[in-house]
């Protein structure tokens, strides 16, 4: 047995050795923004890098989990494991602990909707975070909605962003914008780590967007009954969308009932969804915003304008009269398929002479920071 | 090593053999009704013992810790961990998992914050929850409302329901109820746990209840500068609830801003709390709620009615005048010092001749169901 830990010890020593060589950590951490009331750990320092720290006494391994890499801790003579990760991109993450094997959130943090799971979320500073920061303007309020679908037979729920002055002025109508969240997402992502309401409180602030509404929903909505090619439950979400959730924000709230005080828009997969939704209701909406993502994805091939979307890009000038906004964002660093499947789309808009807006969020990935500043430039060209 | 790994086999097959002696186990567990979206586990069977399996391969110990005991889980050949608790009482339960001496939340369950954590969550089906089920009737919304607190320097927030019916009568103004969270409990219980928007829900369809707001906030509000006797920062929640929370309600919604339409309550720590500002600030509170606690606690001594909270209750008809309802709430099964504590409290309403309600939840402790049952049946009494 003794020789046994020796040889765990120097193995430990020589990959202590290792990290300490390779990597000069930066002693400047700071607890994470968004940590829970009182928690020191999770950390955050200058380079980005996230310092986790937890009591395991009894533990073997322990590692963290972030941007698809393990990175191992290493444990004191009190049974405390401590360390962190190479730099992270500017803005929000998601990521676990492994313990032993077993994945789990951090008890440091708050959790946060991702990847399938509530888990935790760190905040890495990024260097524009003011125009998503809680100020002293005027705020909205974000509301809890449930309801009843009949179509999918089911209890659902969506968010409601009603901006500063829906309750002063109670005889004032509001444009709305209907916002979508990504795959293995929730209705709660918007709100929580994408800041909707934080945003347009500021932008309305400094009058940069016009006082409106957003509806944050989820876009997971399966009909029981129905199997799609593959005998899986059929995704039903447009239905639920323009029979169940428009009537129902038009009747519970002050809302412009029309196309040209209603948008749409969705990151990732949301995009997808609402690119396919706006085209194919394009009476009901006269602004689309793709985040990060379109309709032709995975695919970076041309496209066919007249099959795809059922030909619904193939005459120009009713598109351009019809979307006052066709607006597309990205991230620099964003990974495979989606810049080639961006990229196939806007060739298709440009070949086909369609007005479009296209932005590209500086050095960051298929993450939150991307789309908290799609919907900040986005939200500036609506109901003008 | 082979004779250390059979002593292990040993050792678990002998525990275990322990185990299957002493308990015999239902096997009807199904899924806890608070999980993820899609997560087996946990479980909870018909004798209300809770079942949790988490994968650890690399793990010494899993424990599942519920009720204040750890139990010890067991080790599969595929490094899945499994194991359940004695029965629990019916209701909502605060859990976590112990993984070689780090405690974790279970990645199964939905977090609630309490205990002074974001941790698990599980429901044991009490036979009396159709009273907070979510069910087909017309639902109120639940707000998230951000506000700067000038008293304590600091952003705070709170939850507001607004009943049925708001949004469609735009004229039509409300009673409010002020609410409020226990000990290391935060502004979010009372709407997640809490299912206090259900529960008024259930009562204002069955018109057993008439439609009133609840505003839910933070009982824990410190003004930095000012120090307490044991140099602590200051308590000043009456204040921040006096000066900033009610008139924010009474601008921002459509109330009926007078004593008369002005409930507060509260649970445990927040019972003591809300006590203190009913009968500082009788002028705008006709109804107050205690749901096991009051403002005696923790002790069980007689009270001195003249002295207790400035003889606050020495002048009974004034205190019947003025409230019209004094409710208190307790668990049959709530430890020491409850109920010695809210036995000395009434004792002194009873000697003083002060009229009172008084609930007893059957078969539970100081925990949610007690507080969900206390809603129910104080609501009911509100603003008639």
């Amino acid at each position: 047995m003794r020789y046994i830990h020796l040889l765990i010890i120097l193995f430990l020593l020589s990959s202590n050795f290792v990290t300490a060589q390779t990597e000069k950590v930066k002693e400047d951490f700071k607890p994470s923004s968004v940590n829970q009331l009182g928690k020191e750990f999770p950390q955050v320092n200058s380079e980005g890098r996230v310092r986790v720290r937890i009591e395991a006494p009894g533990a073997n391994n322990v590692q963290l989990d972030i941007g698809a890499v393990k990175y191992d801790l290493t444990k004191d003579e009190n049974g405390v494991w401590t360390g962190e990760s190479s730099p992270q991109d500017e803005g929000f993450h998601y990521y676990q602990l492994n313990i032993d094997g077993a994945s789990v959130p951090d008890p440091g943090t708050k959790y946060y909707y991702g990847a399938g799971r509530w888990g935790s979320g760190i905040e890495i500073p990024a260097h524009d975070r003011d125009f998503y920061a809680l100020k002293k303007v005027p705020h909205g309020l974000v509301s809890e909605n449930l309801y009843y679908s009949d179509i999918t037979e089911s209890w659902r729920r969506c968010f409601v962003y009603t901006p500063p002055g829906y309750y002063e002025d109670i005889n004032k109508r509001y444009p709305v914008l209907y916002l979508q969240h990504g795959s293995f997402e929730d209705e709660t992502g918007w709100s929580s780590q994408g800041h909707a309401n934080l945003i347009l409180d500021n932008l309305i602030a400094e009058k940069k967007a016009v006082p409106m509404m957003i509806v944050m929903d989820n876009g997971y909505a399966f009909k029981a009954q129905d199997k799609d090619a593959k005998g899986r439950p059929a995704m039903v979400f447009e239905e639920v969308m323009m029979q169940e959730i428009i009537p129902m924000i038009d009747a519970r709230f002050r809302t412009l009932a029309n196309r040209e005080h209603r948008a749409i828009a969705g990151l990732s997969m949301g995009a997808n969804q609402t690119m396919r939704i706006a085209m194919n209701n394009l009476d009901h909406f006269a602004y689309y915003g793709g985040f990060s993502g379109t309709a032709n994805y995975p695919s970076s091939d041309e496209i066919d304008v007249k099959t795809f979307l059922d030909g619904a890009f193939a005459d120009d000038k009713k598109v351009d009269e019809q979307l006052k906004v066709l607006w597309l964002g990205l991230g620099t660093k964003e990974p495979d398929p989606f810049p080639g499947s961006i990229g196939a789309f806007t060739n298709m808009l440009k070949k086909q002479g369609i007005q479009y807006e296209y932005y590209e969020s500086p050095e960051t990935a298929h993450e939150w920071l991307t789309w908290r500043r799609s919907l900040y430039q986005y939200a500036q060209l609506l109901f003008k």
